[in-house]
């Protein structure tokens, strides 16, 4: 139980941001229509409009490092839930920016998980 | 819904970081026997060792200041997914430590909450 969310949550995390930074538009694909996208206080609820999100952020490159990953089970069977810290390059800046992320991963029953919850904050200061 | 999680998230917020600066003690109140802790990259389990932990942890007064608070609704009914990011200032520091933190609450069914996942880290950086 233990060793299959930690296997699980770190290939998800490492998809994840793999995604992000090399192929956005394929972001959608792990979103649902239940799914909710907090993103600096914006919500966003549903598939189509957070692929739209993604699509408008005024970058196009970026890379995300990551310093610290925590998995939980759910309460949800098979659930996990995912926290994320570490920082964020952006194309043409000089400093990186360090945000948290947290993630509810439910399982589809498919084989695969799909994001209910996903809450994301640049962290200042 | 919406309004209904914005209130009892907040109330959450409010209570949970007004316990831990004033009655730490009485924190474990808001854990079951399969609440887990994360805090620091260490895991806990059940409402004794996330209430030992709190208790172990080397600092008497500290003061939480909340900066945003992120409220989802959750996969199950009536539970709400809480990120909050904020400072610590402990005493005899000089300056605050900022922290990020997710929480799971889920309804009793008693018309009471309580706290399935509890992620804490500090933003270094």
């Amino acid at each position: 139980m233990e060793e299959q969310i930690e296997m699980v949550g770190r290939a998800f995390v490492d998809h994840y941001y793999h995604l992000f930074d090399h192929d956005r538009s394929a972001l959608g694909s792990l979103y649902q229509p239940s799914s909710m996208l907090s993103f600096e206080g914006q919500k966003i609820l549903g598939v189509e409009d957070i692929s739209a999100k993604f699509k408008q952020l005024p970058f196009d490159q970026c890379l995300h490092v990551i310093s610290t990953v925590d998995l939980q089970p759910s309460a949800v069977a098979g659930g996990i839930v995912v926290f994320v810290s570490g920082s964020l390059q952006l194309q043409g800046e000089d400093h990186p920016l360090r945000f948290s992320e947290a993630f509810h991963l439910i399982p589809t029953g498919q084989g695969s998980y799909f994001l209910q919850n996903d809450i994301f904050r640049l962290n200042y200061g």
